[in-house]
């Protein structure tokens, strides 16, 4: 696979990070970035993720072959549909959203003509966002998920499959349902955690926070105007996933009222169990 | 400070790392290691951490001038009281252990004679343990808590001062109420959470859970063991640090309910605050 025009909209931690993996495989020939301003569209240029940068979709998106999609998920799908109206037939369109049911349904319902277009999700990030934090490998050996529905070209799966391969990724499909009800538990449910933990931590306990506290609570950095879009548009997913961690909390909960040893030492063993099958 | 002969009690991941620290900094002329199998004081051993191991307590610290216990918190008060039969007049007795004031009152109740003692635990640890994974600067800007009660003597809090600061710490002195009231919401109730988060993954999505899920959920690969005596012996604490943390999760849930974006988006900022004022 080899891409002649690739754009990329939204060059944050995401659309960055996909640019210097391009770059870094040779994967595409000319790379086109649409910042939302001149300093980071100046930023991506400097780091060498975009051959060239644009403020506006119109001419970025014009002449490319896939266009990818990685801005908040709440203005995703009317971008991909603004896009549609300037691209070149055959053009396929993707995107990076952390949420996927709402953003596919809105595509689909609003695309038409030969414009293709298969959501995405690469399972990578990190609590800092910006292109300045971009890493060339992010996607290596994590999971892309690519969210097909019964009115997605096989071609566009193909295609995206071996772009996500060609950066290190595994590929799992899923409908997009699916999709938002695993991330709901992998993704959006932990957000909710450590966010919490962080929040009622006191501040004269501040210097006492060691590194358990603060792997626990790291993607709390993360920036709350995206991640309050995500928990929205996925909140029955996210309130589905909250019922059995609410269910287990209470087995804690209980166990410690009784002072029972044995059953602390049988839940955090499953626990241990789980977490030790995930590697570092 | 200088001490010639040191004795610590329980090489696995903080008594390992205790020795290398001492080594690393020329503090100790000479360090005795008491370890509970002969695989563990050979490792110790040949890792350098110690100079002579012992599987008992007797010939170790009977010529020491400190000795350290970084045994599980349901056996030190024990162990210490045992040793301070053993012991030389004005030999310094302290722990490394995750709770404290069960130990310290049980240890106060029981040491009788010219044997000091004082509470200690350093904030410092990792999910693995093993003197293996022992280092030397696992202490080096972390916070060392020693808990002094009226009935300690100002010397023995002044000797461990400057032993925990020349191993890079800072100490804060709590009494043994107030630090596990503080390390119940630093670190008990984040290791209940992480575990709580981990256990309910399904088996299916194990392979979604990216770098996030991994931070969120790395403290459940502790020891349920050791784990389970630290919750059992800080219970009472650990119910009080759950509730503001249900609480605050009840708000998470109903703005999620009420699909409230400018709720979620203050309650995430306010806990990114938090977050990033503790760095990396």
């Amino acid at each position: 696979m080899k891409i002649e025009r690739l754009a990329i909209i939204g060059v944050g931690l995401i659309g960055g990070s996909i640019g210097l993996a391009v770059k870094k495989r040779g994967l595409a020939k000319f790379v086109i970035g649409v910042g939302r301003t001149k300093a980071a569209v100046q930023s991506a240029l400097a780091l060498g993720i975009i051959d060239e940068g644009f403020l506006e979709f119109a001419p970025a998106v014009r002449q490319a072959e896939l266009a990818i999609f990685c801005t908040p998920v709440d203005v995703i799908a009317k971008q991909v549909l603004e896009a549609a109206g300037e691209c070149a037939s055959g053009t396929l369109l993707t995107d990076a959203g952390s949420t996927k049911a709402r953003i596919v349904s809105a595509v689909e319902e609003g695309l038409k003509g030969p414009i293709h277009f298969v959501g995405g999700h690469p399972l990578a990030g990190s609590e800092k966002s910006g292109c300045e934090h971009a890493d060339p490998d992010l996607f290596v050996e994590r999971c892309t998920v690519l969210t097909p529905t019964p009115r997605t070209y096989m071609t566009s799966v193909e295609r995206m499959t071996s772009f996500w391969e060609a950066l290190g990724a595994r590929v799992r499909l899923m409908s997009p349902e699916e999709h938002d009800r695993a991330v709901a538990r992998t993704s959006h449910l932990p957000h909710v955690v450590a966010s919490t933990l962080a929040a009622v931590l006191p501040e004269a306990l501040r210097d006492l926070a060691a590194s358990g506290f603060r792997d626990t609570t790291r993607i709390a950095s993360g920036e709350p105007a995206l991640w309050s879009a995500i928990l929205v548009d996925n909140r029955q997913s996210v309130l589905g996933a909250l019922a059995p961690f609410a269910d287990r909390l209470g087995e804690f909960r209980r166990a410690l009222e009784a002072g029972d040893r044995l059953v602390l030492e049988r839940l955090l063993a499953q626990a241990k169990e789980v977490r030790d099958a995930l590697g570092n």
